[in-house]
C-alpha cells in the first residue's frame, strides 16, 4: 500500500507496478485491471463488466449524444487532473445540448510502463467527478500500446444525457438582440496546464477551472435561455465565432466585462497569449431573451460571483464578432488557424 | 488529386499532405478537417458538427450503450483496416446484447506527420462499413498529439442500440444443456494482423474476418437464442470461459467441430499460436435451446457455410471449459495470463 497525491492504494500490486501489454489483451489480467481498479471505483447497478453492452432503460423522447478524447499534458495539474477533465468534459458538452448528463463510457489507451498507481489515481479521480456530476460510468474499454507508441494515458469518454420535453437549446434558436452571458472569469484552465509543464520556466500556479456545469445549466434551461456553449479549445472568442457563423448572426462583446484573474492575466502577458484564446473546462456562455436576462444572472452569480452579462446579438449581416476594446476602439475577432497550447485537454 | 487503395482523393490538400498539431487545435484547421473529410463521409440528418452533442429522438425501452478503442497495428491489412475494424467491432458488441445498433460515436487521436491520405482512406473505410452495417456516425472529435507520442491512428467508437421488448440476450439466461453454435471458422483476424506486419517473416496472405454480424443475429433473435458472444482479444478459448464463469456453467467443445482455414492452421502451427485463443472479429457464439438449435444454425449457415454446433453446456458445477481433442482425449481449457498477440484490435 502506498500513499500519493493524497491517495491510499489499496492494489494488490507491488509499489512499483506498471502497466503491461498483457493488460490490454483480454485475458487473466486484463480482468485483474478490471477487478481491482474499474469495477470497484465505477461500481452502480447500470454497469456492466460481463458483457459486451450495458443495458439502459430510457423513456421516449429525445436524447443527446457526445464523444470526446483526452490527450492531456501533464496527466495531473493543478486543479485536476486528465481523469476529472474526462468527466467533466463530456457532463458539460451534454448540458450545452440543455440534457440532463447520465450515462458515460470510458475508454483507456495505456501506455506499456505507466505507473499502475498513476491509473489508479486518475480513475479515483474520475469516480469523484462523476458522483458530484450525477452521472454513471457504465461501460468501458482498455487498450495498452506499446512504450514510445502513447503517453501515459489517453482516455475517450461518450455520454447520453435525456433532454426534457420543450427544451431546444441550440445555435439556430438565437435571436437578434439576446443577450450574452459568461459564467465566470475566463483562461484559467489553459493557462493552468502551461504552467504546470515542466518546460514552461513559468512559476506562478494557476488553478485550472475544470468543473462540471450540468448542474447550474439544468436551472437555467427555466430561466428561457436559447443557446449554451462551452469555451474549450480556442477558448471565448472561438466559441463566439462558431455561433456567429452557424446561427447566421453578428455579435458584440465589451473586453471590459469579461473577467481575468490578475495572476491569469499576467502569465498571458508574459507568454504572448491573448485570454480570449486560452481554453476553459468550466466556463460557458448563455444566450438569453433580455427579459429573461435578470433571471439567468442571478441564476449564474450563486455558481460563481464573477458571471456577468458581456455583450449581445446584433443585426445578422455579416457574422462578425466585434470586441470592444478598454480603450474605447472595436476589433474583430477571427478564428485561429494555428496552435496556441497543444493538448489541453 | 490522388490514388491510392482504390480510393481517389478529392481533397484540397497537397500529395504529402500530414496532419499537424494544429488540425486539433479547434481553430480553422480543425473546422476544415471536419469540413473537408469527416461531414462529407459521414454525412446524415443526425449528423451533429456545429453543437456539442448529436440529438436523437428514441421510444421508450432499453438501449445498449458500449465502447471500443482501436489501436491495430498495422492501420490497414487484408480484409479490412483500422476504420471498418473499429465501425464493426462496436456494431458486433451491439449486437451481441441482442440491440439493433444505430448510432456511433467516433473519436480520433491522431499523431502528428500522419499522411493526410491515409486518414481520408480510413474516414472512407467507416463510411462504408457504417452503410453496411445500418449505423449512422453522429457525433465526433479529433485529437493531435506530438509525433512519437501516438501511432498514427487510435479510434474509439462507442455505440448506441435499441433492444426490442422481450429479448434478454445475456449470460444470465444460460441453461444447463443449452447447445454452442459457432459461426464461422476462426482464428482469421489475429493471423492476418500478424502476417500484415512487416517484422513477421511470413508471407503467406491472410484475409481477417473482419464484419458486422448485426443482420445475422437479428435474424437470430427470433430464433430464441439465451446469449451471444463475439470473439475477439483471446479468441473462442476465453469468450467461452468468461461466459462460464459469468453464467456459472460448465462447456464442453469438440475440437473437430471447430473450423480453421488451411493456411490459417499452417500459419499458427509454424508461429506457435493456439487458434482456439486468436482473435476474430466477424465471428461469434450463440447459447440456445436444443429444440432451437436447427432454426438458428440454418440462419446462421446462410451467413457462412462453416457455422455448426461446437458444444454444450453441461453441469452447472465446476465452471469448467473442457475441449474434446480431435486425438479423444479431454483438455481443460484456461485463460492465458500473458499477451498472445498485441494491438490486434
Amino acid at each position: 500500500m502506498t500513499e500519493e497525491n493524497g491517495f491510499s492504494c489499496p492494489l494488490p500490486f507491488h509499489e512499483n507496478a506498471v502497466v503491461t501489454l498483457a493488460h490490454g489483451g483480454g485475458g487473466s489480467l486484463t480482468h485483474q485491471l478490471i477487478e481491482k481498479i474499474f469495477r470497484p471505483a465505477f461500481d452502480n447497478p447500470d454497469l456492466e463488466t460481463e458483457h459486451d453492452s450495458a443495458i439502459i432503460e430510457v423513456g421516449a423522447g429525445k436524447l443527446a449524444f457526445t464523444t470526446d478524447s483526452y490527450v492531456v499534458q501533464p496527466l495531473i495539474f493543478p486543479g485536476g487532473d486528465i481523469g476529472s477533465l474526462a468527466v467533466n468534459g463530456t457532463v458539460n458538452d451534454l448540458a450545452m445540448s440543455g440534457a440532463r448528463p447520465l450515462y458515460l463510457s470510458a475508454g483507456f489507451i495505456l501506455e506499456e510502463g505507466l505507473a499502475m498507481e498513476t491509473l489508479w489515481s486518475v480513475v479515483q479521480s474520475m469516480k469523484q467527478s462523476a458522483l458530484s456530476a450525477g452521472v454513471k460510468i457504465i461501460t468501458g474499454d482498455t487498450k495498452v500500446v506499446d512504450k514510445g507508441k502513447g503517453d501515459g494515458i489517453f482516455i475517450n469518454t461518450s455520454g447520453i444525457g435525456v433532454i426534457e420535453q420543450g427544451v431546444a437549446i441550440h445555435p439556430s434558436q438565437i435571436q437578434s438582440g439576446d443577450e450574452i452571458l459568461l459564467s465566470g472569469d475566463i483562461a484559467r484552465h489553459g493557462m493552468a496546464i502551461l504552467s504546470a509543464r515542466k518546460d514552461s520556466g513559468f512559476q506562478n500556479q494557476i488553478e485550472s477551472d475544470c468543473a462540471s456545469v450540468a448542474g447550474e445549466v439544468l436551472s437555467l434551461l427555466d430561466a428561457g435561455v436559447r443557446c449554451l456553449r462551452d469555451l474549450t479549445r480556442g477558448g471565448l472568442a472561438t466559441a463566439l465565432i462558431e455561433i456567429s457563423g452557424s446561427a447566421g448572426v453578428s455579435i458584440e462583446i465589451n473586453e471590459s466585462e469579461i473577467p481575468v484573474q490578475e495572476n491569469v492575466k499576467g502569465a498571458c502577458e508574459i507568454l504572448g497569449f491573448d485570454p480570449l484564446y486560452v481554453a476553459n473546462e468550466g466556463r460557458f456562455v448563455a444566450f438569453v431573451n433580455p427579459k429573461d436576462t435578470a433571471q439567468a444572472l442571478s441564476i449564474m452569480k450563486k455558481a460563481s460571483a464573477d458571471a456577468r452579462k458581456i455583450g449581445r446579438v446584433t443585426e445578422p449581416a455579416g457574422k462578425r464578432v466585434t470586441l470592444k476594446t478598454r480603450a474605447g476602439s472595436s476589433r474583430m475577432l477571427n478564428m485561429l488557424s494555428g496552435e496556441q497550447l497543444p493538448r489541453i485537454c
